[in-house]
């Protein structure tokens, strides 16, 4: 098993754009963020929901490396996947393509915290979705 | 009496601007909240304290002026006051100079909201501070 | 005839969040713009090309109310249409949706600028598709 | 010799929070660039005359760890150095910090373009300056 992977498309806006004619870096986790929210949505339930439910992944890393520029104008395509998965932490795994140039690439790693901010084991009820969406075997 | 003038500095940062070399026009909304926070402040009370005792101010309406550009490497003066003070309603002006030039003004308006989120009359430990702010002559 | 309406679904963004769990208001003009764009290009060349061909529309005014307050995990529809159109100036108006609720209503005013940044006439090669757009007959 | 440290102050801005009530992730790499265009700046030049003598600084990787996160009414302190000095690269180190408190650290590595985009060599006019900045011994 191979873990799934979730591809969006995104439209370059112009306020994402700076004076040197090309994509400002820190959109890029901007994207990532939008392209996780939907690869978490293919567990039944959406990333709204599981904060009503009073769990979150916050952000304790973020890695980028940027190949080429995204322009005004361009459509991009982002993917997102679950590129390691442990109880308390998941680290997601990004690539932006336009057309067949490969433009960034990227990781963020993210703990789960409790209504009180502390960390904590990720939500029972969502972590055998997380773990299929991950590609892991459940031991039978 | 006259309405209290604060201003306050702001350097252009570089994903401010956009690829026509200039401050993408949503940024201003950004400094002017920021001025309007430094105004705030001058109550005695920041808009953390304000919030965390369960009120907000909400914004209804904005209205800007662009009449010249700001670009990257310019430092501007943002300056903020009360324009229009009612028990449930406050309305800002703002100005953005670039040494003499002024380079935007505006206005936004915005309602008391409670902590269930419905409308209601600004906080009155506040609103003798607010109405000396907004230059209002009390009655003896 | 009347203005050409066109419409977009925008999701909303966790980075377009703010801390009172609502869409910051500056965003409304970033998602005006995209949907700008998008009326733009029902003209036959899109702006980014517009702009390679030595012309821009720059921002002189914007007008805001925000009436309900848009929600991370909400996708909206965003709907742009021609206000307004003059041989130097061009009006655009804007709407945003959640299902019925009609949660952001604005206009924007723009002139056009050549290559030198001066004020000029709209492009004659796209004036016809503008007028069309904005549901002005031409004269026989 | 060690490297020159450069330290601003950065105040957070409610734009910059999200619905989880704190600066959403994508902000420190605006406040890592801000830090590091003051720590050129020490070259003699800054970075806005540099981009107009034909060289840019294009951002190839960011690396960040967030520690605690910051919140609306936070003043933080952002520093920057030169990490990595080579004679194509510049790799930048960056520190935030909340009076004691560790909020976020992290690198940007950049490559000098040309006017066509194109990978070059620092420019010669600069160089010097930029090995003073990293605290590298120029040989007699």
């Amino acid at each position: 098993m191979s873990a799934a992977r979730h591809s969006i498309g995104v439209e370059v806006r112009y306020a994402e754009t700076d004076a040197m004619g090309i994509v400002h870096h820190s959109n890029y986790l901007v994207w990532f963020e939008l392209a996780r929210t939907h690869l978490c949505r293919q567990t039944g339930k959406d990333y709204a929901a599981i904060e009503r439910d009073g769990h979150q992944l916050t952000v304790t890393r973020s890695d980028l490396r940027y190949r080429r520029p995204a322009r005004y104008g361009d459509s991009v395509v982002v993917t997102a996947w679950i590129d390691d998965l442990a109880s308390r932490r998941v680290r997601f795994g990004y690539e932006v393509q336009r057309t067949e140039d490969l433009l960034t690439t990227g990781t963020t790693e993210h703990i789960w915290i409790d209504r009180t901010g502390r960390p904590c084991r990720g939500p029972e009820a969502l972590m055998p979705a997380f773990r299929r969406l991950a590609g892991i075997e459940e031991s039978p």
